[in-house]
């Protein structure tokens, strides 16, 4: 028994997200997701459920290499069509006071200082409920959207996050003082220009004179989010992220991956305590074992083995090998693959038939589920996040939103008689629920608070 | 005596938008603008006034060239801070149904893929009911904040945004197919792959494979909105626009650059009553004279002259020269100036102390300007309409949310009575509105309708 476990819900503002074929199912509301009404109902569910936030992934290009196009992911709508996720924030946010929102972002293809100006203007609006989660982008599709023949390779992405970090530091925590902004009617001064500080950056990769056009916001730096596997991405999540999204396959292998990441942070002269974790979680709950039974049938009828492909198939074209190659082989061979897509499936004497067989299956095997009723999802959920030490989950959705309604209905009050979740929401920011009451900027040992000004 | 005259308010997500030192105002609400409330409040406000749209200006560098840095600007809250305007569209959207949102956006600093699915975002999220106001860009400041030395020349910037433009109609128009999302739940088919196409866009300035991410949005390209002034700029607006903001000094002036913009637009090939022109309108209003009077000179304590040097600063540091010298002889020895702010100022034997004494008046001699009782505003509101033939008007904003209150509660009814203001919205979409039923989509002789596919 430990404290409080905090859960966002994984969220895309598209159609298919990570279950693909569920959009058939008669009681998901997925193609309503160019509605603003799908958006401000969610974020009240999620409130009445205290959530900590809707986290919400994102891609910008097609999943393009199965079957040699995109044709499978834009008939199966595997993440296309798929809209702009930071602007159904501030929807959400106007029905909502608590709730944070996380939303992806690629430090690839588009400038700092207008990511910089929107961040500020989502953590003003939303009253410090922010938070980036960090991406470089992995599809060569996404790269030629913007003006690429290819996609720029791996630690050459993390170099160019590095010093976009870095003017995203500048611009937030150096920019403006603290008291910069003095709204003084008596002597017409609304800001102290004393105060703001142009930032000339010049580095390898960028040049930025600023200063910020944003006044600091709440939090001014969101919440950093991260989920980095490559060595360079555990690095940059180590050095820079505040919650880390993980997919580990059991709290064992889980415990070390964030034994593993704090020791990292450590050495880089963060405090280690200061990054949470927030693995994968995929929850059918009902409320007797035979209704869970029919509920993960009727599931499993709707899923779309090829849906899965198509999107796996960013890593490696499965229709183009014969069913009983060795993925090893593959690989070893080279070809035309992505590197991280296709290392969860190498050194495991995997053949093509076998990842064929398993795509598109509902149940264990890989990251967190469990299909119990109220009473054995909690044990499981208690058991996962106390023998990993995770800070909470983001539970992965099957339908819209019947998945976090059962959550918000079934899971909830069973954690919350276990004292386990919480019962109200105090007023904070996204990063003082994670780090407590007056955490609202980042900590002293955050490579970030390097760039305020004395 | 003629049609409906159409209102939108011109707004900017930030403290001082055109009017300098009235935040000071103690009933001016600017400085709340961080606030999603500040915006919800001021969407409520506008739809009970039928107005068409708020119109968001917007700026991605500070105003430093007055007194030879951004000081000037930082201090009078003149542009900066400055928010994302695209951020607050989505919670405006949220509790309204019929307002439209003109949002403005540069052409020169970021990658159009991106800015397309924006768009199209916030097209299916107010149910088509957006504008897109085109800019290139005018500060040297802003090109600072995106790798550059200085602004791109002015004709350059014209040629990108051209080049933008294609890029946009290829993913708005010609990408997605009408009737290529299926929705088909039996065979599980959401979009037919036949009806997506890249687009494989191989120009000078951009390279943009495609497909497009999001699906068609009711408008698919958005409502055009430009403000050129310069011989390029009124060629790109005679080509790409449908709503024209201008500031002409007279209803003749107006009438004159409405009639050459649309031979123009019909030497290209276009239906010159496509293009719809709002004049900006200054306007006070209050049930008898007297009050007109002392609210004039409320306003007037409150103006602050330096505030508008600095934004005028960005044309020519008028600090630097002395107050007898002529403008045009500053402009013809060359400086340190921007041609598109000073053009206004120049070949009318200005000194520099007229360019001072004139700066923050509250009064005529500039663009449409009128305090009066309603009757005397309707009066000159309709004179100008009719002898001009403008669509409408942007109205600006002394005190937020005063104006548009006055304006809303005084002047609306006033003009409802005449028959030349709308009494309820009907359905429809932005463009809609001012082209009539059924016209959601660009014209078939505007340039974006020739990127369709057959």
């Amino acid at each position: 028994m430990s404290g409080l476990i905090h859960f966002n819900l994984f969220e895309m503002n598209c159609v298919g997200h990570i279950q693909h074929g569920l959009w058939t199912h008669p009681a998901n509301n997925r193609h309503r997701y160019t509605d603003l009404e799908y958006w401000t109902d969610l974020a009240r569910l999620l409130e009445r459920g205290l959530f900590d936030a809707v986290f919400l992934a994102d891609v910008v290009g097609a999943y393009d290499r199965y079957r040699g196009g995109p044709e499978t992911a834009i008939r199966e709508a595997v993440q296309i069509p798929a809209n702009d996720p930071l602007l159904v924030v501030p929807a959400m946010a106007a029905v909502t006071r608590h709730l944070g929102f996380a939303v992806t972002f690629s430090t690839t293809y588009e400038p700092p200082f207008a990511h910089a100006r929107r961040m500020s203007t989502l953590d003003h609006l939303t009253k410090g409920r922010v938070a980036w989660n960090i991406v470089t982008s992995y599809l060569r599709s996404a790269a030629r959207n913007f003006g690429l023949d290819d996609e720029i390779e791996h630690d050459l992405r993390y170099e160019i996050a590095e010093e976009y970090l870095e003017v995203l530091y500048k611009l937030w925590e150096g920019s403006w003082e603290d008291g910069a902004v003095l709204r003084d009617r008596e002597r017409a001064v609304y800001t102290d220009p004393a105060k703001v500080h142009a930032i000339d950056h010049v580095g390898k990769h960028f040049r930025v004179a600023g200063p910020h056009l944003s006044e600091p916001s709440p939090q001014r730096t969101p919440v950093l989010y991260q989920a980095g596997n490559s060595e360079r991405g555990k690095d940059f999540a180590a050095r820079h992220a505040e919650a880390v999204f993980t997919g580990a396959v059991s709290p064992e292998a889980l415990r070390e991956e964030i034994a593993d990441t704090r020791r990292r942070a450590a050495a880089f002269g963060r405090d280690p305590a200061h990054i949470t974790f927030f693995p994968s979680a995929s929850v059918i709950v009902a409320p007797t074992e035979r209704e869970v039974e029919a509920k993960v049938a009727e599931l499993r009828r709707h899923i779309r083995p090829e849906g899965f492909l198509a999107q796996r198939g960013s890593g490696i074209d499965l229709a183009a090998y014969g069913p009983e190659e060795l993925i090893d082989d593959i690989v070893a061979r080279g070809g035309d693959f992505t590197e991280r897509a296709v290392r969860p499936l190498v050194g495991r004497g995997l053949r093509v038939r076998d990842v064929l067989d398993s795509v598109g299956r509902i149940g264990g095997g890989g990251p967190f589920f469990v299909a119990g009723t109220p009473g054995q999802v909690a044990d499981e959920i208690e058991r996962w996040a106390d023998e990993s030490g995770a800070t909470g989950f983001n539970l992965m959705q099957y339908l819209s939103p019947g998945t976090a309604e059962d959550f918000i209905d079934l899971v909830v009050p069973e954690l919350q008689r276990r004292g386990r979740y919480r019962t109200e929401y105090g007023d904070a920011t996204l990063r003082e629920r994670l780090l407590g009451p007056g955490a609202h900027r980042l900590p002293a040992t955050h490579p970030g608070a390097a760039y305020r000004r004395a």
